[in-house]
């Protein structure tokens, strides 16, 4: 991979690399800010996934989470959203679908299926990748993410168990099948047998019987997408039904910005320090 | 004024407003952050200038100072850094000159004088606005900012003394009159007599006996305009000959970002808090 950005903060490094992926076949950027801590030990890592219309960027100029990775110890390892570049298929228009969208799925179907990987990609390649080049502990990981990013973070959790020590979410698309973003993307990328979106829906997940494991939610009262598109509480219903530790917290007049993520996110980093400590 | 956008953000209030300007005859946006305790109480206000293509956005997503000024009760007021709008005078392809780049002076020459009186608005009719329609503590201010805001900051303290209880910048333009940004806009705005820029140069200013305030700079080592546009060494040769109470520090290693203000802007802020504070 390569080392294309290095920007000092908060003591440690914010870092952008390159490469080209063998899931994606494309190039793929993506960005790791490694704490003070890291130039001495190799320190766990918390994946971050963005949401509609990012790139590694938007967090890492918006969340402020690295004041609390710094403090904490803490790596964040921040991809991209979807397979990148000009031979990569997009739909230019629609900023919900193609390039900007993954949902992190694994297409299967033409002409998505080539470079639409992400589910691969996220949890196989690249922690493969920083874990076998960077100062992280390996396979000392949780998981975080917010919107469709929110959504990317439950299904890896919950589709690997034991992979991911905790998983939180900001205003998670909780049922991707019953929601028009998500019924957009599945349609063109997994074709129109719902059974197969199943497997990368958050709430049919956990009703399906997935294994536990810790999950912190926050949710905005004032989220201007919580009526179409998020269903937290399809997912709390479920969670209820199954005993499935949920933590849901609404937090009253918070919309859907990364400013209400930047409230936060100091809490989400603290919580899934803790499950990352022990042994 | 207009109250055109309201986000919650660590308990209290992100504010934008849109107002009629009779200092630079155009409409004017502004943001101000309200912490929780201006719910209940006036609280003081930090002004916070930003550097050359910005408007109020950037400090409001990319600085994390939000937290910061929840915590110490602090107001933020986050003005633009130009006069705006189709009718206002522009070079649309340089970015250190005309929208973006009004350098917190009042402009002499024509086509700029109409609208670019940068330094009344930010100085007057700004303060009076926000101090008449929000929770602010009237003349209970500081003032910060950052390269070009930077600059903006130093002169507003250095040239109106008694207004701000204490002034800080990151890596701000200090000798404008001595770098190609400041002699770009200076020669456009003011015309061809250096002595009328002087009037707007911060190390002239102390050099020529402006009342001291405390003054904390932060200077990122690594920072790619330090030699060609900043000059901070000029600052502290002329504060040191004055005995003015000047405190710049070397921050090892960091650039000319957000990231590099993200990092320190809670030390600004509870310095000036505590500046604040004092009867």
């Amino acid at each position: 991979m390569e080392h294309i950005e290095a920007i000092k903060e908060f003591g440690g490094w914010l870092n952008r690399y390159r490469h080209d992926s063998a899931t994606c076949h494309c190039s793929m950027t993506f960005s790791v800010y490694l704490p003070p801590q890291a130039q001495t030990e190799k320190v766990p890592a918390i994946y971050w996934l963005s949401g509609l219309t990012c790139t590694d960027d938007n967090f890492r100029v918006k969340a402020g989470a690295q004041r609390y990775a710094a403090e904490l110890g803490l790596a964040l390892v921040i991809p991209d959203t979807s397979p990148r570049g000009l031979d990569v298929p997009d739909v230019p228009e629609r900023y919900d679908l193609g390039q900007g969208a993954g949902f992190y799925i694994n297409a299967t179907q033409a002409p998505w299926s080539q470079h639409y990987q992400m589910y691969d990609y996220i949890t196989r390649e690249l922690p493969a990748l920083v874990e076998a080049e960077l100062p992280l502990i390996p396979g000392r990981r949780s998981i975080s993410g917010h919107s469709m990013g929110g959504h990317g973070a439950l299904i890896c959790a919950l589709k690997e168990p034991g992979v991911y020590r905790s998983v939180s979410a900001f205003a998670p698309i909780c049922h991707p099948m019953a929601c028009g973003w998500g019924q957009g993307c599945f349609k063109a990328y997994l074709g129109h047998d719902r059974e197969i979106w199943a497997a990368y829906d958050a709430a049919r997940l956990i009703e399906a019987g997935a294994a536990a494991t810790p999950l912190l939610i926050d949710q905005g009262t004032a989220d201007e997408f919580l009526a179409g598109q998020l269903h937290p509480m399809s997912l709390e219903r479920v969670c209820t039904a199954r005993d499935f530790p949920l933590t849901l917290r609404w937090q009253e007049g918070y919309d859907h910005s990364y400013h209400f993520i930047a409230t936060f996110i100091g809490e989400h980093l603290t919580w899934h320090a803790k499950a990352l400590r022990e042994a």
